[in-house]
């Protein structure tokens, strides 16, 4: 860390901290500056020894030097991760892997009916929500375990892996038994509790970035599950708040390559959150594959307009399909692979 | 609601979209305009309809004009509501409310000498955190059930009450028999499984707002709560983030009037994480109280730079002390009583 | 427009704001809702008239209708507009226009040379600020009429016509008889005396987004410059201001296709100030392509470590001619064609 | 500075940060950590050399030490500056300065009967905009020089200071030699040739903070005012942009007494355009008081719902009356003074 006094700060002062430094075992380096002091550290440094400097009289701020992830990040895990998620893999140099369903598993029609229309289009991942998490206690919250027993059968009768969202530690192992990959949704990034959990489970699990999360407090609650053995996490960029409201979130195409710099786990896309309309969700996803996902994540409905939730940003089976081909070139125009599906 | 038309819908547009709302059982009127066609609505209207609607061709937007909040609102329950937290009545026209203590449970010497400082002070419950939830799996997650004996100890010496953060289902039983009072923390606002379960339990519960939570998403989560039967709910402006990185986050004093109008909930303010510097907390805290707020929920600690978490934000015995005499005036000013030990 | 009323509103109220809105020649239509009394309005309204009708008694809120942008709209003017810098045509189906160059003018030899590499690789208009919009007046503020000579000196020995920022109504002169399209960066969005100085001169307008202004105040403040007669307007943008520090700012990739949803206006990245950070440059660049952007305002600096601004978000000459080969590809990909030299 | 360099750094990439700091005249200090290198340095660094050494190979980061802004600064200038604005003090220990009126100069009996309802209620200063920056080129832009010549007579009838907004450089003498202060509002913050111009000229200069500047950017653009030679310059917390949107902008309160920590200008709140709705004026001015603000900018119609402009802001003559009661009453329990008018 680097500790930098304020510009009046007394001798008395900064001996205070050079000696507050020493307590926690680190080597503190004075660094006189023309306007202030400062003092570095040798060694690493804790947040604990980070707070307790920084209350002292006469510090002006406190500079964290060393990342807080560890198990995430590049420096200490230099080559991609690649997740199989029953089989299939994402990440690396894999193909990219588009999964994609409907926002909430409604009926069995419903989702049958979209899985083989994603399938057919170059899906290799199905998404279908059973356990919804709601902004509203009056709003539809998922058919709950009926939802897992339609996606198994979808599975059956299709073949696509399964990824669905579990919003509770209690309902880890129920969704874990059907689920191929779990989705921690962005509602839940920071639920520590429910991270522990999927942490403890076999299952690949897909995080999702809070919207107002940082980056580096995404790879922090991808830090959690890693933490606990379970080294099979997916990230997802889905969109962050802010001040526009024309879009329902701000997808940060940027954040695609600032990750795959940081860490080396899989990265993908979610254009249909990440932009709430679906007349935007083919060029944001176009646009990620461009900046370099190993993956996207598609809302797609039979009929959009009688969806039972998030119907606004869901794609029909046709739009999917047109989306495919799109994705399909522009990945080859920078050299990613597509599964041959898509490329059908 | 109200659908507002796209400039160029055609007549058959329109059609469909009056189709579509009478499907709902909904009546809806045209309202033809300069440029574009709307359509309003007679009737309550679901959000369900409003998606709908919403994804038909030749539909620019669609407008809600109904609160989608029921039970926190002012418009369905006029009067304010004051919540009892073991014995301190907190709303309506109740003293001012001081919650104080620090950011976790360290040990007994710790939680008890703040306690008794703060009691002398004028405050009447006690914080103090046993379930810690920390961005970073490496960093103290707190004492755990350990740390809800010590709370149970503190209140048998001082007689406060006491408020404490729960952080999962799994937990709200074993925290529900020690404290008077939940804490679901601002990570935890929109974790709706948490949420359900403090609903079903009789304790009060402080309710705080999610970093990136709208005010109208904060009075959602508390209907969450007030849905499952629990009606005693206090809220608790503590920051937002925004992009000012000088403060922690951005305490939303216009929160404070704005949430006073909307419901008949209480309404508290946390000035410590409103601005995560123990020097602005005094200022904010009063601006907080001119601002019409019903308590004040502020991190005290013997030696703030001895912390094991948030030491920065947190006020030492004197500077609590010194705030209480200062809040007095202030609430004074505005007519609002204070508790007799912070007039002393 | 679409007047909210209260839930308790009087019918006293109700008949004033009908009045009120009947004063401004506009014909109000009650819509009873079940919890609260609607008004929608037949005919134009004005900003006036929706704000004398917020602050009446009973009034919870008004909904404007109609867009406010007219010029700058695509449902006034459906064709895509094509804007001509010095004969490089930018918008419509035309080649991707890609303007390169440094931040700043520094020298002769900087700016030559940058020129022949940025023309050699594919570009086909060249950036370079002779005057400088800088945060703090103790930071190069740029050449001036100097800068504006070397441009000149540039455009005469490559070709390449030339973009270049204004800051001032007082320079609007100097700089439209050198350059082929006059920058107004984001600061100055929203500097109405400089939008209407340049909105009366001839040159082309390259209207950068404002670091917090929506998608409907970029058009508004295209509005100024049409309004007054300039028809030529380039809109750019080039990353918003967030609560994400990693990123200079978070570039808004979905604000792409959704202004050219909006208007018929062309609409180009800035993948440099978009994210500040010369490794994510490229990757954003291909986004915006992929996105639909009709061009490109890319930083490119002999020496990028040495530059007197922004050389953080520099490209080199390799790293701008390996970025073009990409763009190329990408491009393809989606249908739009590139001019010669990129492709070759 | 400190530079952080990556994880995996070479011994020739840390030599040639150091022998570029060099270049720069400044004395470089290697701080080996645990995890990377960091290089502090002595003495003072300019951006250039900050940037310079941010682009080399295996530089992570480059953390900023000594403060940008100098002669705004409390560390350079420790003593409150007391700007006089035609003899009313603001600033310091004087008393509370209120500034009121009409956000445009609409009519000679509209500023006359509103400039007599402040001064009775304790106003010292009026406001009211003759040239008003509106986002739409089609609403009302202000009176301009007839605008001038109204608040040159009601100043001379009422005797309360003028101050009133300038847009553009051309007309900064023009509104100098009428008004008492000029106020640079939130749009043109960083309008650095504005900036320039009132820095040129003797007037006191009321700076608001743009709805998406920092406060360390508020600072730099005193900065450029200051190093003009004009040492008056007045800050104003108006509110910032977020994503919350019941509230047209979020008060930042806690910016007044950071402001009032880190310069010795003097710093007043707007709570008018802070929050742009009237009935949140009141408790949030109170807020500012108690945050520590040394004057208040409130915006006050004869007639509200017929304002040309922000009428849904504006307060009543008589819910003015009634909020300087108020003001009184919280300036006098936290000690600060306010004029004899106010307290009658």
């Amino acid at each position: 860390m680097l500790v930098v006094m304020k510009g009046g700060a007394t001798q008395k002062e900064i001996d205070a901290v050079v000696a507050r430094i020493q307590e926690f075992g680190i080597t503190p380096v004075p660094l006189p500056g023309a306007e202030r002091m400062a003092i570095g550290t040798f060694g690493a440094t804790s947040r604990a020894a980070a707070e307790a400097v920084e209350s002292l009289p006469g510090v002006s701020e406190v500079v964290p030097v060393s990342r807080p992830f560890k198990l995430a990040s590049r420096e200490v895990i230099p080559e991609d991760t690649v997740v199989a998620v029953d089989g299939v893999p994402v990440g690396g140099s894999s193909p990219l892997a588009v999964i994609a369903g409907p926002c909430s598993v409604e009926s069995r029609d419903q989702l049958l009916a979209t899985a083989r229309a994603v399938r057919a289009a170059g899906a290799t991942i199905m998404r279908g929500g059973a356990f919804k998490p709601r902004s509203s206690p009056y709003t539809f919250r998922g058919l709950g375990p009926e939802g897992l027993e339609l996606l198994s059968e979808a599975r059956a009768e299709t073949g696509l892996a399964i990824c669905t969202e579990v919003l509770s530690p209690g309902d880890v192992d129920a969704v874990s038994q059907v689920a191929d990959c779990l989705q921690i949704g962005a509602r839940n990034m920071q639920n520590f509790a429910l991270l522990d959990a999927v942490g403890e489970q076999p299952r690949p699990v897909l995080l999702k970035r809070g919207i107002s999360a940082t980056v580096e407090e995404l790879l922090l609650s991808a830090e959690y599950v890693l933490a606990k053995g379970n080294r099979n996490v997916i990230l997802c960029e889905r969109g962050i708040r802010t001040f526009e409201k024309y879009t329902r979130n701000t997808f940060d195409v940027s954040a695609i390559p600032l990750l795959k710099r940081l860490t080396h786990l899989p990265v993908i896309g979610d254009p249909s959150h990440g932009t709430g309309k679906w007349y935007l969700v083919a060029p944001v996803a176009l646009a990620a594959v461009a900046a370099g996902v190993d993956g996207l994540l598609v809302e797609v409905h039979p009929s959009p307009d009688h969806a039972l939730s998030d119907g606004f940003e869901s794609l029909t089976f046709e739009n999917f399909a047109d989306l495919m081909t799109k994705v399909s070139a522009v990945a080859g125009a920078i050299g990613r692979p597509v599964h041959a599906a898509a490329r059908a």
